[in-house]
């Protein structure tokens, strides 16, 4: 493959919290014989990428070293094929790259089709240096996903992530949801904004209703997407959701929040046989009302990213939702740039979504 | 129908944690059309009968007046029919009466087959007054569940809650398990002495492990129950769990007690894809470790009793478990003997089960 | 409850195939404690009733007797309600007639919530006479599902039957269906036009196919439903379906006919991990090619009506469809209506439904 | 690695139906970069092994060229390592193969999970040659299952293949069971001798009953699995079974020959809500009693061997079964060995299951 520099820019941060700062580092010349090396075209900012970032991963042992790069949700073409990679899949094809890869496929959950749930994970910007470099190595080619009849692919990205997260989290409450239930999102922002979304496709006999405390989040989520009841947080709550639902309750609750602000309320407005699906990861503990739970045997579900699966459904799916408006801020890969675009999201300024553009 | 008197004996306590006195009442004349008069037999003496005696459940304004009557494990004969009951059910048979009736079949719940969740609820003992009298009414012949092929019929009684829910807590784990998985049972009081039979009946390709900080529970358990692994639990109760699962953690939790003495522990070994089944009613909030739970995807459900589909299914397979050493006390109903019953049990004196006997 | 007359007008065929007669018959005084005498206002004209009037089912023993009274997609008013119905349902609420009940509520499979798969039956028209009259019992309240916020309710009656059975067909295949795939219904007569209504609701991630031999069916459900491939049936059948799914074949055939000119050939399409839906009941036995299915582990699923809970799910989706134009003709129930409407039925002239009004 | 020989034994036949030949044949001298070479030490005999040399497979352009190698339920031992494989996983550990690979693992269908059902298969003796031979490359290292703890593993073999399939096929149908109800075994051929010992391993809740058309069959059986009710096929089969069954039916049949003689018989006795599993590959095409199977929601359901994740499974399980008294025939992997296995397998007299010993 000709045209690809012995090194590429990558954007490293040497310390918690301290500048990003864009260095030289050497591009792979080997690439594994199912693998390929993809050629980044944009990279989403997820919060958790700020978490690595801030330091607040410190517990459970994250960033693993420094300097480090973040950067999970990528979109790029492919560069070079590894000797086993069939004739058919191109070089120049434009590809999502699935994030969530197991470090050892000899898994027995990997083997059931949880690919990110392996016991032994390799995960870019957790696992292994991230997607915020120029070029990255895929280590099968069954992890990308190609890209075709999209408009443009940059603001596919964060399909990576927020919206792989978003949709497994509403695929997994579909069964629970009878006709006119009503569904409760918690929280508008980067993922939220994709449930919102994920919500009015798969689930078209519910009504949906999306609370957040940011009356700009709100706002912007209202231009995205309609037909949705949304509602500012406040003191009075509880009582304006059992309004809205005639004192029926919600039989879903998406919590992209899940922490003591969320969890303790929420699941309070839950209706018999209801669920409550916990996905932020804002909180460590939470606690929950035990009695009211089992005595309408309410459940709580987890989602974690999702599957190789999901991602190849997502991708399927991107066209129904607005994967372009809610894309509010594109950010150029220079050192200005990435900086801006971090401490724009640390100050909760970035509405819907962003992106890093090379 | 002859025979039946036009007053019956009832026990009742007159106030809250007071004695029981046994007082004569009307027998009701009246049968509805659907219904049956049912001569008591026997009734479980269950713990929640025990927190409605003691007032532990006045937060939520039961019982709902005094003096009141207790007993919602209730095995009997069929006294008398009503108009519209088929001739094919005699007089006579014996049966279990299921206590988790609605108290309006026009009800999406029940119609769903979820007797036990009603939105209107006629439960004996906590929404009318309960079994521990001679004669009680059934509002529907399909209600009680005939008792074929037993040797006796008084040690069935509990199996119209304890076993009940127990089956329901087991069975509902069962799609989450992998062969070879360990199970973890919580508690062998009432509810656990019979959960730890199901799980060794309904869940025939994993490892049962059951723990209680009572020695002489795990010591009754294991005359009860073979090839479980009987657990104290102490302050390394954790690192024993471990060990006994090779660090592989358990599949399923079955959570007879579910308070902050168990739930935020045994949580933490649960294995990805996990489930944490929350049955036993002695907490009211519990902690639970978010992250955890969610970086594995695993998730909470909850076990109230059972449907009346469940209750079938018990009785069908009753036979397939102990149900007869299980019960290791049995009363007379006298005032003498109930008050002696509710004090042992109240003491933390009954292993396995006691019954009193009419 | 006053102005019911001591008797009303039923429509009878005293022979098979026979004319349509309409008598008077005495109309019930008693009702049943839980039960409602109904006022009929319309009833839609089902194929079964076809059936039954020309003799069809008679291998099975029905009609069971003559002369006798067909109808059981009925739509009325509570005219009486019997001792026990609370207060709470008042007279002259519009509701429609569940019409697959059970004889005997002690059945564990009604339990289980599958109402329609009673071991006992009482369906009108079929196990008792049917709502081809002015009055007609509803043994419990239950079984009736107020009508609430439709423009006019005459329309609804097919919902009872074709509505009920096609909505169950379809949620019983969503838990197959992966995004973008493709769904074929099969026949677009009195169920299809359903079918195809509630596949774009209910399965917005879908792709829909309808296929029919008849082109003024097409033609006619092309304007009740957008956004569905039409396809008239013809030689090439499965080299068009080959075409449009792009060689990946079909998820899910919902077969409205599920004959021998059906199954065998449509069952071929199927993709891996496929299900075919045997809804209507035109054969009675069809080949199936065994090995095919096997090898990429094929479903093959039935739909017989539906519970009272996917009845009352129905209700709530029905001004998601458009329930007033598929209804073609409105006859009146006149000697000389009643005629005209089961022979144009037999004649196949009637598109989408017929409903004779009151 | 030392040791391996640069040829190796190979049993090829030349012509259908022809002698089987020992030839000797190129060992492999490179591994895959995650793969195995495996040096085999017993095959399973499989009557698809027997249909491929008989020419039976033809139709569908089985077996691809000739001469040509059969064997897909192979044990062996690792010989060789790719260059990736981690060191954990050591050399002359014995192994099953699990025969089911895909040909590219980037495949929709592979990754939810379903490794057998891929698009592009790799299964010896079908798509490649088989194990009947000294040495077999094995693509990834995933695709073997470590086999420990085992008395001797060469009895294992056929858990690549009969006893997986049977136990995917018990697996499928245990959600539609009932305690207490009755599960039907057709054929107790080398496949059915697993399915009713996985049946009586993992339905605990049921009442087994198997038939067959050959008495020593029957007789071999109810020496390797007891609690069951073995029973002779005659004309009165259903009658008997109906006995059997008090006139109830069966919830579940799993039938391992799925032809005219058998699927629309016990279709027959079904009861409502039951399932037809179709394992079988005996028929092509079969006839099935539309009206019945929906009036009574019945299912038909198919298995085709199964996944990785099931061939983990089976040998957590296989100690639970009795996997040794079932080889009932041990041959030698020598050219006299070879064709006494294979035309003694043809006339039938190989009861249980016959392997080829290295």
């Amino acid at each position: 493959m000709t045209g690809i520099r012995k090194t590429h820019k990558a954007a490293f941060f040497y310390e918690i919290a301290g500048p990003f700062k864009i260095d030289e580092v050497p591009t792979p010349e080997e690439v594994p014989p199912y693998g390929l090396l993809v050629k980044t075209r944009s990279v989403g900012i997820c919060h958790s990428d700020l978490h690595l970032w801030q330091g607040d991963y410190k517990s459970i042992g994250l960033p693993k070293s420094l300097p480090w790069i973040v950067g999970h949700e990528i979109v790029g073409t492919i560069a070079k094929k590894g000797s086993l990679v069939p004739e058919s899949l191109r070089e120049g094809t434009p590809v999502l790259v699935y994030a969530w890869q197991p470090a050892d496929e000899n898994d027995e959950i990997v083997a059931e089709g949880y690919t990110q749930l392996a016991s032994r994970r390799r995960r870019y910007a957790f696992d292994i240096e991230g997607g915020l470099q120029e070029y990255i190595v895929v280590p099968h080619y069954k992890y990308v996903i190609p890209l075709e009849g999209f408009e443009e692919i940059e603001s596919i990205a964060p399909l990576g992530c927020a919206g792989l997260t978003t949709y497994n989290a509403v695929k997994k409450i579909r069964k629970y949801i009878r006709p006119d239930d009503y569904i409760l999102i918690v929280g508008l922002g980067g993922l939220g904004i994709y449930a919102v979304q994920w919500a009015k496709v798969l689930l078209p006999e519910a009504n949906i209703i999306a609370v957040d405390i940011r009356e700009e989040a709100l706002q912007f989520a209202s231009k995205i997407v309609r037909d949705v009841v949304y509602t500012k947080v406040n003191a009075n709550t509880i009582e304006i959701l059992n309004e809205i639902t005639k004192g029926r309750g919600v039989r879903a609750v998406i919590d992209l929040v899940s922490n003591n602000n969320t969890v303790p309320i929420y699941s309070k407005i839950l209706t018999t046989k209801g669920v409550y699906n916990l996905v932020g990861l804002m909180g460590h503990e939470v606690t929950i009302p035990t009695q009211i739970l089992i005595r309408k045997e309410i459940v709580i579900i987890t989602t974690y990213t999702g599957s190789l699966a999901d991602q190849i459904n997502v991708i399927k799916l991107a066209k129904k939702i607005n994967y372009k408006e809610v894309i509010s801020e594109r950010f150029k890969f220079t050192e200005e740039d990435v900086n801006k675009a971090f401490n724009k999201l640390k100050e909760g300024k970035i509405l819907g979504r962003g992106i890093i553009v090379f």
